[in-house]
Parts: structure tokens; C-alpha cells; sequence
């Protein structure tokens, strides 16, 4: 049995450690094993070393953190055919099982029997990784896996929440995007490559709206403690409002300030969390709006996103540090030191 | 000039007066003089009379109040072509521009100059009503004005929002009811004839039950004071909630209930109103579930309606009253004594 | 080793023979053994039998023939979660891979990598099957497999079309069926339970006409040679054509005189085949009308169509043979002496 | 009275006449005078000079031509809202009524009482023309009448086809355009604004093809006599053929060609007209294929093609011709001399 190394939680508030385990193998038949090229460093990583998914995930320690995952096919289950040993891949955060009412609808998010690598069950941060045939997407040879990787999961949530609302609009619509960061910069990106609608991005922070213009935004609006930004967003919009607001931020007053932006019969996408929607049904009614949740993508969105990736239209800006430099990269992201995201590379 | 009856808001916090007015008569191209068979009499009445829609509404007193009107064409403008003299209609409760955004793509509700008869300008609690060919829908010989004018607005607000989850109701989907009253009651007939989903409805009062049964419910579940109706769906769910739930309630904690009993990526239509809707981001991400706003229904919508009228499929309960009778009619729904709909007859 | 009866395709333009074959094993992990219940006669079998699927299923002689079947659970491969040994269970016709573009879009009828157990592979003219977990849909306790064997193909393909047509009605549209025989009388139902919309029925043969009725059409027309069968459908439309036209029979010109049943903008679903639709593309932008075609439904719309049959919306007439009495079966079917559909019961 | 210059077809088989007419006046509460900025000269004015609309259209001799139009409000009816004297606007060519059912769904084209200026009654090759309030849009203050007047018929055909199609194009899909002249060019730039969808283009002529690569072909390929191009653009789909095919030409056996790069379940929209589409039924169910006919767009659409035509993702290559001058455009046009769009200047 050959070993690999691999970084784990072993304890809450407690430093993630590097480890020797053995390679893991093929057992089922769909099973998949990928050679990691790159795993991606989520502040998600973060709040699970702090407890917070303890209870929700049920994981037992230690176990192998990391959720976003690419890299090469390196063995397959007898039953793998969309895949071959040597393909780069990217691996959906998900595996699915494929026989429930969501799967059979090809809505494999809502799977019954799910499970999640780096949260449940073995993740990333690793030599190795064992998945399902169901989770991974070939893709581009023009694409590295490691510049790639952090797609699997924040990228896939911004694609699947933008490309959602790019399905309802139109030319002649405004779109509202709150919060340039992260997901909202994919966000930015996918709804430049999908709509031809007016897009307005809203950060409190000049330089993500900077970068917001580059790559897309045809208006930017600095968010203030006062609110302004909301008339400021209804002035650019005659005053009428957006037909959609696509909020990636969902704490700090963004909900009710995005509601406020919206024309009626609009749309408002919930994609960041962590405060409350707090609206009175006389508001949602009379205006006839629409509060849409909105969850990672699915396999197929993440076909989606691979091709827009493969075409030049969806770019991270990524800091590669060695899976054994772990710890930086954690400190780096923990303290705000990293631009764009960081991706281990073992 | 000829005179009519006509009973109107002269103030609020007083009793409404009938007294003798002009016959509106066609000014515009496009007027429509309806002589009224039938005028419902609404709960919003009530809430007109106390002065709650003074500011929102900004009307000047006295006006003639009645918004759910049906009865028979009287005279046209010139440039009406789709009605003639001496038709059967039921008026919708908007006069609408045409001309909008909204307009012409056939979502004329929000239409952004539209005026609303017995809100916001004289309506029909009257002989005649001044209306609009864009307003008027011809109804089955089979129907009488008296015996649909109440479908004119809390019906089509009813159909407006079951006929849209209608869209997405599959065979094998539930759909939970909330409320199974006057709006309800009307959404329950519906659905039974627009899908063929297992409806689920929930009431407090087991009379609305039974006539729920009777109108099609597969299952009725007694709304209690300590939430166990929830768990009960949940049991008739298989644990997984419902694809859809329609709340004609909106107050005393059912939008709270309502979205504990979704399924994941379910749709909760938010239709009645009072309370907040109170709920956290995380929540609405992590099952990716949708609130969906519902206001009165479209012309088009109306003439949905109608049809199911002629059918059969959708029928009303109603006590008419003499028009000079109206205050009768008033104490009587003030009081609780009107079981179905009051409508006024000139 | 157990035996089993079975009854096989030994050469084209022979009779099908009765043989003992071993029992199915199971030898992949999605693996589904079914002991038959009811097994479809179909027209589609004489055809085999007549060599004109030959070439097409480049299927090796002798096999075992039988596409349309419902039965017990008897034996599952290890990874089979979605049935157990003992249920009672309609087979979807098609086995399929579960990983291709299409079977992830829940859009299994197109899966790249598809078999057809009775058309290219052993089917269930049988005591057993093979099948797989993809395809085994669990049916209500109130449904035998005999009854609803016949829904497994014949019937799933009205209902994907029906269904697909439904999602367009509204309630003040007419929808036209052509054909009101093995596959027209089970898309009747699926109109009945899914819309509330006008339902015209024509066929050349009144006893269909009769059962159209009974089964909830609004009108009947009999075909006839001169065509009058248009102008009767143009009138019940008051002059403008049907939103929907449903062709169930695809020959004798009924294309053809089904587009010219179409409203501007309607949709016409081909279902039968045999004849060539030729059409002036001017015809078809002049009044953008749309054609649209129609195989067999996927798992999904099967679910969903034992959802009707379990609430009984949805019912078949069959007649039972013993599986020895298979020739009686097809000599029945091939004389025009079954009402129905035939059942071979082991 | 004051009088205008005016083209006017006097017989059919003669050349167009100047002439000296009165200027129209507003008569009805919706009407508006457009003083005319440019005016398409269009392909079917050449068929209407050669009689093949005088059946058709059954209009009265002698009327004025012209049905692409564009200009500046010169004088309003009393219920006009939409717009004011002197606002820059383009003509959609239909005059509407807005209140027959198609109008209500907000699906104008098929109004059931509409005149087609220019074809019907009086068009644009003139100095004013009469239309209606519900035929005028708004365009920006960047925008000339001259350099969009082609875009109200020829190009809104283009747009509406080309934005239906991209309503249900996802990164992954292919999309063949066949044909890229006058109505191609602009469905390849509304593509390329709308999708990330990878696009085929195939014409005779490779000039076109160089055109198509500079507005956004991913690929071109030269159709030729032998067929062969139905086999690269197979190779360039992997083998399954495109989501989705434009067929901009409609003749020459186009239709068949197209209809053979389909892959399962894809669409083929009916733009060119010309030849019949000749299909056998039985290829249009086994592969489940939709053949969608396609008009010019609605009122809606031509707003959203001024949205795209304003952020100048949507440019028309045009060759001015004094209005007095229109002999030289016609004979320009039938020599095959008009490179883009010719627009007559009164």
C-alpha cells in the first residue's frame, strides 16, 4: 500500500496537521481516484477548524479538509465510461447518488444521499482524493488544473445563481450585483458573457469596483453606511428599479437595501448569507416580487462554467502555495493577505 | 341627463350614502359604460371605510366605492372592438395604459398609469360604471353578472397565483393550501382543475375543511396553536415537505409554517398578507427554496378565469342584496354573518 | 442453475418459440432482477417479427422479444438503493447510463449509451428480466402489473407528449388529439387530468369517438376521406385553429390536416409516424407555427404516470393471455381482435 | 394643406412614381405622424412591384411603399403617452389593436386586426407616414434614423428568431447559423451579445464567412453543392450535431441540410422561406427533433433590439439614396449592387 500526504482536521481550534495516509482505492464500481493538482482555500476551510459545521456535518475526526478539487483521473471503478485514466479534471463538490426523485431530474443538487468531500467525508487537501464518475467534468487541455480548482465550489454557486437569472433577462433590463468579491466577480463575469442586460455592481470597496468596470460592469456604485447607494441605483434604473438584484453578500442590511432596489415584478437572488430577510408580505405581494434561493450548481452547470472557463470568459485571479505551506495559505486568507484565491498544490 | 344610484364614501369613519349622480357617460375612445348586474362586496371595503387606503389611494371624497364588478355593456367609445352593446362582461379591476412596458408584454397589473374603480376613482356599487375596453371581458351566456362579480378581483387573485404554481405542479408533486377561505376556497378549485398534484389544505375552522374536501382536497389538516399541522404535512410528505405552498393567509405565523413545510427547492406564494416574512438567509440557500409574490391576476388571467367559470370549475357562494340595501350587506360582512360573498344588485 | 420460460425472436418471419432459458443473474451493481407480472403485447412486436427492426437493433438471434413490463422485484445488485427484493415495479423501456450530457439533464430517453431490452437486448416475454436501477419505477400498492404493463411504453409516450402539451394550455384554449386508439385514449386522460382546456378528439372509427367521450373530451369529429373533419375542427375554434393539435396517428394525410387545425402560433406534436410531413416553410413563418416531435417519455414523466394510474386518472383496457398462449396473443393482435392491450402473464 | 413627396407603386410590373401627396394628419386618439428619417428599401418591395403581394395584401392602387421606417414624431393623437413630437423613434411595422387576445398576451404579431403599412396601406418612402402609438419605440440619442430604419422588419426578424434560440442555448451548445447576409449578420451579433454558445456559420460565399468571423463565428464552413458541409459541421459538433439551427435561407434544399445537423433533441427554427421542409415523420420522433417557425418580432423585441443597437453590439452596414433618387435604389438592389442595407433620405 502506497501512502500520500494529506492536511486534516484534528481537532476544533486546533491547527490544521499535515499526515501520511495510505493512497485511497478503488471499492466501488464508480468510484473515482484524482490526483490532486490543486485544492482550493475556502474561508468556508475556516469556519469548519472553528466549529461551526461540526454538529451540521456530523464528520468524524480527524478527516482530510478540502472542497475544491481538480486534477488528473488516476484509477477508475469498472463502471466509470465518462472518464478515463490521465483526464484533468475538475471535481464537483457533491457526489450524488443518481437514482432519487432530484438526481432523475437532473437537479443532482437536491440529492437525498449526498455526500461532500471536505465537509463530511475526505476532501482535497491531499495527494489523492476519491470521488464518483458523477462528480468529475474533463476539461480544456487549455486549462491547468490548479488555476481551475477554486471554480469547483464558490465559482459554481456564482455561475449557477447568474446564469439562473441570465435565463430572465433581457437586453433592455438593469441587473443589480451586490458585492464585487469572490463569487461576485465570477458573478460579473457570467452575466457579461450570458445577457446583454445593464449591469450594476455595487461594493463598498473601490478597488473590487475597479475591477468590477474591468471586467464588465456598466455602472459601479460605492455602497455607504447611509444607503444612498439604493437611490443612486434607482436613479440609474429611471427610477423604477432593477428586474433583477443578484445579492453575493446576504449580511449588513445588503438584503433589505437589494429588496428596495428591485422594479416590481423583479427578482432578487439570495446567494450570500447570514443576516435575515425581514419583509413585510404587503411589500412582497403589492410589488408581486420574488426572493429565489440559490445553492452550489449542479453537474451540469459546472459543464457550463468549464466552458466559459475554457473560453477565456471566466478568469480567477488564484496564489498557489505548496500543500506542505498549508498553514500560510490559511493564515494568508485568515488575515486578508490573499488577492483573489489561494490553492494548495501538493 | 339622466341620474343613478349611487352609494359612496362621503367620509371616513361614517356610514356610506346612496345618493343620485350622473350616468357616466363616454368621453374617450376607448370608454366603456358598464350598467351593473352584480358589485361583491369586499373585505377591502370595510378597510376603505376606516380610512386605511385614504393616503395610499390619495382619493377625493365623496367617490362611489366597489371594485368587483360584472354586469352588461351600456354604451362604447369609438374605438372599441371588443365588446358591443347590450354584452355580458365581468370588469377587471384595473383600467390599464396599453401603452407601457409593462402593458405590452402582457403583464398589465403593473402597468405604470393605471387607475383601479372604487379605490382610487368612482366604482361600482352604483347603476353604471365608467370603464375601458382594455377592462371588460365578455362572459358565457351561462353566467350571470351577479353570480361572478366577486371572481373580479379576489378570484382572479386567487386564480393569478394557483394557476402559476399550476405551471410546475407535476403528478407526483403535493401542493399544500393555507387558508381555505375566500380566496382559498376559489385557489382549491383551481388547482383541482389545472393539475393533479395531491393537494394538501389547512384551516383552522374544520367547516372550511369539509368544504375544501368537497372541492377536491385529498388531504385537510387542522391548523392548531402549537405548529403540530406542520409536522403533519411533513408526515403526509414523506418527511420531505411540499413542492409547493400556497399561503392565503399571511398572518398569525403561517408564512414561518408555510416554509417549514417545503420541500428542498420548493416554492412558497406569499398571497395573503399582514405579518412580516422572517426568515433566515441561510435557510433560503441552503434548501434553495423560492418566495414567490402574487398581486390580482392579468386580463388574460381573467379571461383564464371565465372559462373555468363557463365550465363549471370554479363556482362562488354568494348573498345578494338590493343595492339600496348596502348597508345591510356591510354590517352583515362586518359581522361575520355573510358565508360566501355579498353582492350588491342595483 | 433455475430455468425459466421465455418466449424468443429464433428467425424473421417465423413464429416466436417457447424455450428454457437460465434465470437472469445479477452481475453488475445496478443490476435489477424482475419477476414478470404482465408483459404488453405490441404492434411494434409483430413488426420485429416481420424483420423491420433487424438492421436497426443489429440485435444477435434468438432473443428474448417484450418491451412493455411490470412486475416483482427479485434479486438487486449491491448498489441498487432505490428498490428492494419484493417490490412491485414497472420497467422503464430503456436502460441507461446515468453519466451521459443528456441523462444529467434528466433528459434520459436521449442517454448516448442506451439499450432496449425486447428490441436490441432480452426483454420480458418471460418468467424474468434483466434490468437495471435506473429503470425500475415502484408502483402503488393499488396497482397490479398486469394492469399497468402496457403503460410502459405505448403509454408513456402519450403521456410524455400529452403532458408536454399540457404545460402550454391554458384553460381558454383548445387542444385537438388525432387519434383516439392505443396510444390517443391514454393521451384523452392525461389531457383530462392536466388541463382544464378544450378537448376536440377526432378519429375515423365512432366507437372511439364513444370512448373519447366517456374518457372527457368536450367534442368528437369523425374523420373523413373528403377532409370536412378540418373545417368541422376550424369552426368549434370559431375560425382561428387550436392552440395544440396532438397527433397520435401520423398517416393518411393527418399531418398535413392537423397543421391546418393550428391557431396562429400553435404548437403540433407528432406522435405517430409513417407518412412524410411536407409543408411550405412560408406556411410555417407566416403564421410561426411550431412542429414538434415526440418519443417515448424518461423515468421522470414514468413516475408521474403512475402517480395518474395510482390516483386511477389513468386507465388501461387489457385482455390477459397465459405466456404459453403468446400466439394467441399475436394471432389476436394481427386479426384486429383485441380490444385493448393485450398481456402476456407468466 | 400642406403636401409631401411620395414613392407610389401605380401598377404592378411598372417602375415606382414620385408623387405629390397631402401629409397626414392625426384623425385617431392613437395616431402619430412620423416625419421620416430613412426609410429600408427592402427585397419584397422588388415582389411587390413584381404583383406576388397584390392578392396578399389586397391593397388599393396607387398607395406608397416602404415598410422600414424610421424618423421623428411630428404630431400626436390626444391618448398618445409613449411618446412626443420630436422624440427620435423607429416604426415597428405592424399597427396593432391591442385588444384582441394576442395583443393582451403581449404577442402582437398575431394580432387579429393588424395593418402592415407599406404592404397594406400607406408606407415610408415619403416624407411623414401615419402609424400608431403602439408602433412607435423610442431610440437613443447615439442613434440616427437612417442608420436603423432597416432594422424594423429585416432585422427585428433576424433579432426574434436569434433571441428565442438563445433562450435555451447553454455554454456547451453548438448553434448553427445558415446564412449570413441581411438577415444572417444580424442574428450572428444578437448571438454573440446573448450567448456563449460556440457558433457555426455556413454560407455559399466565403465574403459572408469573413463577415461572420468578424462579428463572432467561433467557425465557418463553406456550404457547397455536394453536401459536404452537413458532415463538417457534424465533425464540429463531436459527431451529435447542434443544439440548435438557424436557417436564415429557406431554399435550395437548406431545410433538409439543416435538419440534418441537428442532434437529438435540438431545434430548427424556420426563419428563410422558400422551399418545402419535406421530413418523414418517423426522423422527427426518434430523435425527438422541433421545427420552430419564427415571424418578425413583436413590439417588445424591437425595444430589445434598440437596447442592443444603442451599446452598439447590433451595427447595419447601409448605402444612402436621396429619396427623389429611389430608382437607383431599386435598381441598385435587383443588379445585386447594395452592399448592407440601402435606406432611402427624404
Amino acid at each position: 500500500m502506497t501512502t500520500m500526504r494529506a492536511v486534516q482536521v484534528v481537532d476544533y481550534h486546533q491547527n490544521l496537521q499535515l499526515t501520511e495516509l495510505p493512497v485511497p482505492e478503488i471499492t466501488g464500481p464508480f468510484d473515482v481516484i484524482v490526483r490532486i493538482g490543486g485544492a482550493g482555500v475556502c474561508r468556508t476551510d475556516l469556519h469548519i477548524l472553528e466549529g461551526q459545521w461540526s454538529e451540521k456535518s456530523g464528520v468524524a475526526l480527524p478527516y482530510t479538509i478540502g472542497h475544491e478539487n481538480a486534477g488528473w483521473v488516476d484509477a477508475i471503478g469498472t463502471a466509470v465510461t465518462n472518464v478515463q485514466v490521465g483526464d484533468k479534471v475538475i471535481v464537483h463538490p457533491l457526489i450524488t447518488c443518481g437514482l432519487c426523485r432530484a438526481c432523475r431530474a437532473g437537479d443532482d443538487v437536491h440529492c437525498e444521499n449526498s455526500q461532500f468531500p471536505g465537509i463530511d467525508t475526505h476532501g482535497g487537501y491531499a495527494e489523492y482524493l476519491k470521488t464518483s464518475a458523477r462528480s468529475v467534468v474533463r476539461i480544456s487541455d487549455s486549462l491547468e488544473p490548479a488555476d481551475v480548482a477554486a471554480l469547483a465550489d464558490a465559482g459554481l454557486t456564482a455561475y449557477h445563481a447568474a446564469a439562473k437569472a441570465a435565463r430572465t433577462l433581457r437586453p433592455a433590463d438593469q441587473c443589480v450585483v451586490i458585492g464585487a468579491g469572490g463569487l461576485g466577480h465570477i458573478g460579473i463575469q457570467v452575466l457579461t458573457a450570458l445577457t446583454a442586460s445593464t449591469l450594476i455592481v455595487v461594493d463598498r470597496n473601490p478597488a473590487a469596483l475597479e475591477l468590477a468596470t474591468s471586467l464588465g460592469a456598466d455602472h459601479t456604485v460605492v455602497a455607504s453606511a447611509d444607503g444612498s447607494h439604493v437611490d443612486r441605483v434607482l436613479e440609474l434604473t429611471g427610477g423604477q428599479g432593477a428586474r433583477a438584484v443578484i445579492d453575493f453578500v446576504g449580511e449588513g442590511g445588503s438584503t433589505a437595501e437589494g429588496i428596495r432596489m428591485l422594479r416590481r415584478a423583479g427578482d432578487f437572488y439570495v446567494v450570500g448569507y447570514g443576516e435575515n430577510i425581514d419583509v413585510p408580505t404587503i411589500d412582497i405581494i403589492s410589488t408581486e416580487i420574488n426572493l429565489i434561493g440559490n445553492l452550489v450548481g449542479s453537474y451540469t452547470d459546472l459543464t457550463e462554467l468549464m466552458e466559459l472557463a475554457a473560453r477565456g470568459l471566466v478568469t480567477l485571479h488564484t496564489v498557489t502555495y505548496a500543500l506542505d505551506d498549508f498553514q500560510s495559505a490559511i493564515d494568508d486568507l485568515d488575515a486578508g493577505r490573499v488577492r483573489g484565491r489561494a490553492i494548495l498544490i501538493p
